[in-house]
């Protein structure tokens, strides 16, 4: 290991550490998971920075985990076996607009709200909007989506082409800038999702879009939780073009309320958004409004002013630590399950039972317009029989979103939290996935102990 | 080989053929490329004989050729190395379509029009069109697109789930209903694309959408390509959701006119359609309608009426073989670039210009609100020296896409026909597929001679 140090130092200079403090701080993350940290951290700066990093690793057998914003939830960037945490916040940088393409070139620890800062003279937008300010090149590792994919698409849909180090070393270049292309296995989109495992991500040419001419924003309350996830269900089957669609329950308005001094009636809500032509947001919204009215939905507040729907998206982004700060002595385990849209008012109903009857904390919301929804389950942490409480919850939904033909990660990936779910859902699959793995990193160096069978 | 075919012959009976007849007919192709007939032919009529077949070919090292329609344009479904034709045309059943869910579960055989079909009752379709009456596996196989594509997407963005036999006669399945997921690594999106080089696709899951409540459809002439083109990137950055955006030039008109009695001015022109509700696609005409004002374009025909738009579509359509029919004399050799949109009336211009001073016959159409286009080279099948300026031509097209940041395939795929370009599009990618591919086929059974580097 030492000369694995020596030649990264030699390397990196002072942008390589092995001091301890360094080390913890790397070796936690968002969720329930115990600290795990590397055995050093690197902070490149370029690309043949990563490819000299991962040639020494490869040369010494050690570990490569790559480290974006830290915003995930499943302890994707924890080091269980060691190694060598790549950082890339110095490789934060915006390399090229280009508004007539309407794409962008970014290196991967530019964060998703830096990028829009950067557009907002362009009058483009990236749309991928998880809720945390997370990095782009982790946004990608980990197929992020969030509120706007029901519109705008996932990370899948938005990375055209990406340049990326593999387990030896080699550098990587994947896409084009056309539009689409026909050429080939789609490298692109293999890489996209693989948590690092295949190798690092150290550029990312993106789609944008056009920023609408009109935006407006609106929550509105319904009487019990059926009524909202029917309205979702008749609303996408209309083909209401929504851009976001998001549902809350009861227990988060209550908490929203206190927080932000609002005053939505604390029942289940829906919080929307539409884009496009004044004219056709305004269609969009008054066909949604009459599924809203068939469904007893009521207390419409619009949020036409950007000042009022900044307001209204943060206290949507904010639900996490807003819930934690709400349970502070609670240790939280996030879900993730996406079901056919047919079947999300039945999996959201028996989730919510399952949690009433608990006794736990466990509010619920979720991008439901994908049919994806979040409970967080907020057991004491000292308590040992609610954590385990809890975790069964998490195993229950987990097997119900399978049972009803869905999946058990939406958007937050696999990392170390939903390997033991993997087999169920993939099967044969599971060990295709090993076998390209094998193939593209044959000491399994990168990322080891994340989203593959553990051997 | 005897050893095999009598395996063959003991599952499938008389669904299996080595007959001479049926050889060579799947020993053609639709273009230019020799006549190269496998051994003999399958037809399956369920996934166990796909497997049974791959299970037979594996064993005794014999390549599997996947049949779809026999549409392909760049030789994916000729035999160069002999082996079994899996023919698909008897696994053509809609297995389930669940309206709710906006999902179609198919056989590979289906063909696009027959699906359509099959929906045109359930108020949903299936978005994409190639032009020919390809087969959903086969589509998905060289991950087509079409004339739909720059609002609905390829199939990349339409299979959500697919079963496949791979080369070890394990049967796989990818993916979920849910409408996304974070669940590893792109399996789906790994065989959509992959010319069945990694398996033989056996069963998929499409994403339908709504049928438009409005469509409204229309040609508009212009002086010169350059207007036509610009006309084109204009609409695209303006973020009009067109339908469809296609280029003719002046002697593809010229052919239109001939062939189906229509009066359009002997110039380029555009097709366009647009889908929304009966206000935004108004909407929308006009806001396209200005950009053409803007560019001089003129000679708006509307065609509103369901039996006037399939005319125009399917004049469309058969571009192809209405110019193969003006030319009897000619080999067709197919281009298929793709550039990024800024770049596009370059592209498109310069094609033109080598064209007009080769004095072949050349006429240029295409996809262009994704930077797609082909030009139809129509060299005398007699006349070597033509048949070379053509690939000259070809081959300058396909460097010419390379040299703008596009792609040398939009849409047809590699087949045999863009093996040569692998190495200067994808570089250290190209390696990358070989491994992917060594890892899943070691023997090389599936589809050789395709896509990979031939070895």
């Amino acid at each position: 290991m030492q000369a694995a140090f020596d030649a990264l130092n030699a390397l990196l200079g002072d942008r390589f550490t092995t001091g301890a403090s360094d080390r913890a701080l790397y070796g936690q993350s968002e969720s329930h998971f115990a600290d795990m940290p590397p055995d050093g951290v690197a902070y490149p700066e370029t690309t043949a920075d990563v490819a000299g990093i991962v040639a020494i690793c490869a040369e010494h057998r050690m570990p490569v985990i790559g480290w974006g914003a830290g915003t995930s939830l499943e302890g994707h960037a924890l080091a269980p076996r060691g190694g060598i945490t790549v950082d890339f916040s110095r490789m934060n940088r915006v390399l090229h607009i280009c508004a007539d393409d309407m794409l962008a070139v970014v290196q991967p620890g530019v964060t998703r709200e830096q990028l829009n800062e950067d557009l907002r003279a362009t009058g483009l937008f990236f749309p991928v909007d998880p809720g945390a300010n997370a990095s782009i090149g982790g946004m990608a590792s980990t197929r992020a989506s969030g509120t706007t994919a029901v519109r705008y698409g996932t990370m899948r849909d938005n990375v055209l082409a990406l340049e990326a180090v593999l387990a030896d070393g080699r550098t990587l270049r994947t896409g084009t800038r056309a539009p689409k292309s026909s050429t080939g296995y789609d490298l692109t989109g293999l890489f996209v999702g693989a948590e690092g495992t295949l190798g690092l991500i150290t550029e990312l040419t993106l789609r944008l879009r056009g920023q609408p001419d009109a935006i407006s924003a609106a929550v509105c309350a319904f009487d019990d939780m059926e009524s909202a996830t029917q309205t979702v269900i008749l609303t996408i089957q209309s083909g209401i073009p929504m851009a976001r669609i998001e549902f809350i329950d009861a227990t988060f308005v209550r908490l929203f309320n206190a927080q932000n001094g609002t005053d939505m009636p604390q029942k289940p809500h829906l919080m929307v958004e539409f884009h496009g032509s004044s004219q056709s947001t305004r269609e969009q919204a008054e066909s949604f409004g009459e599924i809203v009215a068939d469904m007893g939905g009521s207390a419409f507040q619009w949020a036409d002013r950007p000042e009022d729907r900044n307001r209204l998206w943060k206290m949507r982004h904010n639900a996490y630590y807003t819930a934690r700060a709400a349970w502070p002595n609670a240790c939280a385990i996030t879900t993730d399950v996406c079901v056919p849209i047919s079947k999300l008012a039945q999996a959201v109903r028996e989730t919510a039972d399952d949690i009433a009857n608990s006794g736990l904390p466990g509010p619920i919301l979720g991008h439901v317009g994908d049919g994806n929804f979040h409970a967080l389950l907020l057991p004491d942490r000292d308590d040992p029989a609610q954590i385990a409480k809890a975790h069964a919850l998490a195993h229950a939904m987990a097997e119900r979103a399978l049972r009803l033909g869905g999946t058990v990660s939406g958007e937050h990936g696999i990392g170390m939290g939903k390997l033991k779910y993997m087999d169920a859902e993939h099967g044969a699959g599971w060990d295709v996935m090993a076998s390209v793995k094998a193939a593209l990193d044959p000491q399994g160096i990168m990322n080891p102990g994340k989203l593959l069978r553990q051997t």
